[in-house]
């Protein structure tokens, strides 16, 4: 880092973050690095609430840029996933200025709709990993040191194992890769190997969204499939007949796209680190 | 119609069909048409069952077939929605000869998959319109009473009020719709007026079904969209804060598509048919 102490700003572009986040996150990253704490700094936006967001689509984006265009910071930290991003992306998108280029990006999830359109506008350093909010699963602990290890130092045991072995990688909650696609937010994932994770839908929209991904001519172009983890899969009626790994094999076949195996990722505590594009040398 | 009795084929290219359906629907075309009763021919494929769909990918793709390249049949009728038709498009419309283009083809739900893909091949009698499956809702016999009439006469009042008011309509249950951007079968909806339905979503994912169309750069070329009714809404939590009509209106304005107000279909009895394109005129 530029500076002694890392400088991280947490916004909340979807869903509400609950305050015990906050109350807990900053202790956990003075205990693991009591000499160079890093600082963390909820945006107040965090905890606004208008109807299903943390705020309305203005509050969020003002948030949002007020952190990324900020050069007192170094990474914008997700505080959660649910549901948003899309609604704010295009006047985030307008909004950024230079300092903004210069730092690092962490989220999943929903954050999806906005790591596209960052990744897409050249930004270098955007990555697929936990979130705030993640201190508060099981093990929650993990997912919040592998993040501040990522945010901090970059560290490689963050990283989901694939990533440093392939030339370019990138990795989607599989719904919300499906919901920018033919939109001005899709990246182009040519030559990247692309992980994708699900979390609560049923077999049959998963098969829906995989259809929708691998039958997109441009995603068609990236080096392979890896599945994540699909976790909480809700009731199918009647039984669909196949696994969601069946279901990821079949559409790669399909499709022509390499099935490259299982990856490291998930809504959950083990999430690994995937950042978009080649792998990010060193920090700024 | 070129013979005497409208001859009508039943495929199920989604979820099985009951067998209950085709017990009562031909006695209620009979009762309606006395003098010419429609022949209405079930597929055995209808009746068959592979997990979650009416038989695997091939026995859906082979009895599509069957009806629509015989020129035995006036008309492909589906028994129903659910999920499956995407699976079988691209083999659908791979396998089509000349014949398939003189038919009417009915359905809606899932079937969108599939009427967006004959549409886009340029066939001139598709449409969107109760199914078979509609015989057991309350008040279904008014629903294939209305379909029977489109099928055998063509007749005006089984439409949607506003199409031949205007030069091209369209109808899509909105997530379908969705799931076929950006791949091969998204039509060209240019110039049309787009009728959206809904069932069974939470309200988020009306929003981001609706953002993902919108954002759209070839739907944004449409004439406007009107909405038709989004029944069965799952809980949304918390409370998102704007009914299904807000969203749609807002989407509108945020796109820049003009918003026409709301359209008579939807997943009930009183669903009305729109056809795709310009109104078909008379019966081939």
């Amino acid at each position: 880092m530029s500076r002694q102490r890392c400088r991280i700003g947490v916004i909340a572009p979807a869903s509400r973050m609950s305050a015990e986040v906050a109350e807990r996150v900053p202790p956990l990253a003075k205990s693991l690095y009591p000499e160079r704490t890093p600082e963390i700094v909820f945006h107040p936006q965090c905890f606004a609430s208008h109807g299903h967001f943390a705020g309305d689509d203005d509050t969020r984006t003002q948030a949002f840029l007020e952190i990324a265009n900020d050069a007192g910071f170094d990474a914008v930290w997700w505080a959660r996933g649910g549901y948003g991003s899309c609604r704010m992306a295009e006047a985030v998108m307008r909004g950024l200025s230079e300092p903004a280029r210069r730092k690092a990006y962490l989220g999943y999830s929903d954050a999806g709709a906005l790591l596209a359109g960052l990744y897409r506008a050249g930004f270098a350093t955007v990555a697929h990993g936990p979130v705030a909010h993640d201190i508060l699963r099981d093990g929650g602990d993990a997912a919040i040191a592998r993040a501040l290890a990522w945010l901090v130092d970059r560290a490689p045991a963050t990283l989901e194992p694939t990533v440093g072995t392939v030339s370019k990688t990138a990795a989607f909650n599989m719904t919300v890769l499906s919901q920018i696609l033919g939109t001005p937010l899709q990246p182009d994932l040519a030559g990247h190997v692309l992980m994708l994770e699900e979390v609560s839908e049923a077999l049959y929209r998963i098969d829906r969204a995989l259809f929708h991904i691998t039958s997109n001519p441009a995603i068609r172009q990236v080096a392979g499939i890896m599945l994540g983890r699909c976790s909480d899969i809700t009731p199918n009626e009647p039984e669909f007949g196949l696994t969601e790994e069946e279901i990821a094999r079949y559409w790669c076949r399909r499709s022509g796209i390499a099935w490259l195996g299982r990856a490291d990722i998930g809504h959950d505590a083990g999430n690994k680190i995937v950042p978009f594009g080649p792998i990010a040398v060193g920090v700024a």
